[in-house]
């Protein structure tokens, strides 16, 4: 052991050791704090240090008011087999995937439905009461807010405070650039306004989530879908072959927990990529929206690898603070002034009064342990859930194993039609997203997106079952009538 | 008298006989309502159903806690003479106004400037605390919105808040067709982007908002500036000659209180102008911004007329509830699914919070009288900033004669170069708006636009005289130099 270590380095290691030889197996429960303090002979918080460092690792997790367990390891997590690189066409398509997306929100939205439609966390996962008192606090303290008219890019408070947030993810932001949007979705259609006309090519990744689709179609641009590996996201030598040979204006990218794979592309690719925009002198719209679900490496964004302002990063607030306030931000590089332009003349500012409250939100300590709460949350819902697909579908389904976020993606046997399963699944009142969703191209028909950020309990995992069961018929009557046929 | 009248009207005409045969005279103090009611044997109610309605007809006014006076009349209002019908160039133009409007809103949002350059009110005419008790209260009640992620088109309650408003516009608007919009520019620039494509002509108001004009900008698009009088807005006669002759593909106007001219469309042309639009079956998108800050059958909107859904109209909360909260709507008639689309693909839900608050302040009584408030507030003021000008400014200087909202227009001698007059200001912390930012053509180099919904007092009205100062000495100026050169 490297004693010029910090201590909580060298305590995180000796249990770290215990974990992985097995001496300390998932579900054990941690020495406490002040005991291992005690024991060890340091101080407590050079034990929460060190426990956090291991949380963050995923070897550990907190349990709230119950101390710290070991969490499942990746050997021990459901052995499920994971889908391969994606291998969409390589021409670039006229994106039509409204209408659908139309019929799985009205069900994603409607509680009559036992929701996996929408990718949005439900309300219980955050910590509602410290926002509400915010806005209760900022309705009081800046009344005179409500007789301001508000201007684009929004509030200092709040853009400092991202600035501020930022860092985690290694970008050194200047708040002077950012923009305060509504919304991430709003941060990417005024990107890509600013980088294209209409007919252009947009490259991403495939799948991709079908609100880029949407946007794409609205701006009437043309989708180039790259192929994308489950665990490590966008190929790099794809993308490089795609601006080979095609005239691509925008790389629109999720590097972090991509929608709806789950990928997280590896640093040193993150570097590449940063490079490889500068090099090309094209734009990489990069939506950093789950990073801070990410509790390791993924955390850090493409944006930081970005010396010569190629990178247009846009977040939200809405997967890690609170669904219901409807905020964004982007800092557009060296589009910066086309975007704010844009947004002033299309949209203007934002009720400032919700702004402020954000903005203290942000700036209260609180928020880190929080995500830790929310990643600890989801994860273990994920592995059930993961669990729950590899028990119920079909032999030879493959899902997913996201580092972190709250979607799967699973691949049923090619026989299986997932619209058809979408159909079937919402007459038994169950919201599932089909996989054609998710590209302009005609793959994905045997794929569905399950989506576990609303409620989870009995209900949710008996319907979870049951999808299952519903394809394993669908499975066994396709498989008879091709024997018929035959 | 006709006696099948109701008792509050007889008594109305009683009254306005007085005032207009000079019986009654400006600023004179009319009875009380008690003494009113005893003296005519009729009940409280009565009374004030009279009062209201001839202030509506603009001949008396209430001052809070005082009573009710008599305003000032046509007759006596300040005798500057007003510009004539407006006369653009007859071919569209690609629109360049950005950089202006960049240096006029720095101005007008730095407290170091007196503002006459924004066109917007500030929070001491209204009554904010109604609202910040409804968003606090919505804030109690409504907590588990924070944790809801909210869609287009908005909720529910605010969208029938919408509906019942827009009867006092005389239009009956389904709840179902409404979508809630970040304000009125993003309502405009979505149903311009849902009936037009880039390169596209559109036929506006001469002079126009500046905002239009950069909407225009952002989305390609091209102005066909169409003659407008002073008085009685859009000249319909011009729109039908540019219908004929140039592929006009929507018209985007406000026929009430329009920018910056304040023109308001008498009812007859806006029974035409809705008949041409579906006769062209062409979109006429109607700004109804300001349509509550007119008193009278100026409030009824061109929709009122539209029985084939070619009218979209957008409205907003900025002018008439609170500068500070940032929610408009629009319901788009035909087009009503495009546009919903394009709000869900680019832009998404508000914040639930600011919308159920929203719907608080537009459903409980007190609208309507916060509104006569509002108006008798800025009368006064726009009267005497008329005053002011006709005093200070260059002899010939025509300035608008309004019908309501707090915007006046001047076109000054000829050879006063606003621009200059502009710069000129600045250098002494006066900002008002040159008259080449509302125009895509060489016109209004001799016109501003004065903004008086900011603070007025003393300071502002010593401002308003030292324009006219620095104008009467640009002009001196101006007339040696060409004494010189002759």
């Amino acid at each position: 052991m490297d004693s010029a270590q910090p201590l909580y380095l060298q305590l995180a290691e000796r249990i770290g050791a215990l974990v992985r030889t097995g001496a300390l197996k998932r579900g054990d429960r941690l020495t406490s704090v002040r005991e291992m303090a005690r024991q060890q002979s340091v101080s407590t918080s050079t034990v929460l240090q060190a426990y956090r460092h291991l949380e963050d690792a995923r070897l550990i997790e907190a349990r709230p008011k119950s101390g710290y367990f070991v969490a499942a390891t990746r050997a021990s997590r459901a052995p499920v087999p994971e889908p391969d690189l994606t291998q969409p066409p390589i021409d670039s398509n006229s994106v039509d995937v409204s209408w659908m997306a139309e019929r799985v929100f009205a069900a994603a939205t409607d509680p009559g439905y036992i929701s996996f439609g929408a990718a949005c966390p439900s309300g219980e996962l955050f910590q509602l009461d410290r926002l509400h008192r915010a806005v209760t606090r900022a309705a009081q303290r800046h009344r005179a807010s409500l007789g301001r008219y508000p201007f684009a890019p929004g509030i200092e408070p709040l853009r400092e405070a991202v600035a501020r947030r930022a860092l985690g993810m290694g970008c050194q932001l200047d708040p002077r650039n950012l923009l305060i949007t509504n919304g991430c979705l709003e941060s990417i259609s005024l990107c890509l306004r600013a980088v294209t006309q209409p007919g252009d090519i947009v490259a991403l990744e495939s799948p991709t989530y079908f609100g880029f689709l949407q946007i794409l179609e609205s701006l009437h641009l043309r989708a180039l879908e790259i192929p994308t590996h489950p665990r490590t996201g966008l190929s790099i030598p794809a993308l490089e072959f795609a601006l080979d040979t095609q005239p691509v204006k925008a790389v629109l990218a999720v590097p972090t927990l991509s929608n709806p794979i789950g990928a997280t592309m590896p640093l040193a690719e993150r570097r590449q990529l940063a490079r490889l925009m500068s090099q090309r002198g094209i734009p990489l719209i990069e939506d950093v929206l789950y990073n801070d679900l990410h509790g390791r490496e993924g955390r850090r964004a493409v944006k930081s690898f970005d010396t010569e302002g190629h990178v247009m990063i846009c977040g939200s607030f809405s997967k890690t603070v609170a669904p219901g306030i409807r905020l964004g931000w982007v800092e557009a590089g060296r589009w910066t002034a086309q975007v704010r332009r844009l947004k002033a003349a299309l949209a203007g500012g934002h009720t400032e009064l919700i702004e402020l409250a954000m903005a203290e939100v942000l700036s209260t300590p609180g928020y880190e342990p929080m995500l830790r709460q929310l990643r600890t949350t989801i994860d273990a819902r994920v592995e059930e859930a993961r669990r729950l697909v590899g028990e119920s579908f079909p032999a030879g389904t493959r899902v997913t194993d996201p580092a972190g976020g709250f979607i799967l993606w699973a691949e049923l046997p090619p026989e299986v039609s997932s619209v058809e399963l979408f159909q079937a699944c919402l007459r038994e009142r169950i919201c599932i997203a089909p996989g054609p969703l998710f590209t302009a191209t005609p793959r994905y028909r045997n794929c569905v997106r399950l989506g576990l950020g609303g409620a989870w309990g009995d209900v949710q995992k008996d319907a979870l079952r049951r999808v299952g069961a519903i394809a394993q018929a669908m499975l066994k009557s396709a498989r008879r009538s091709v024997e018929c046929a035959a």
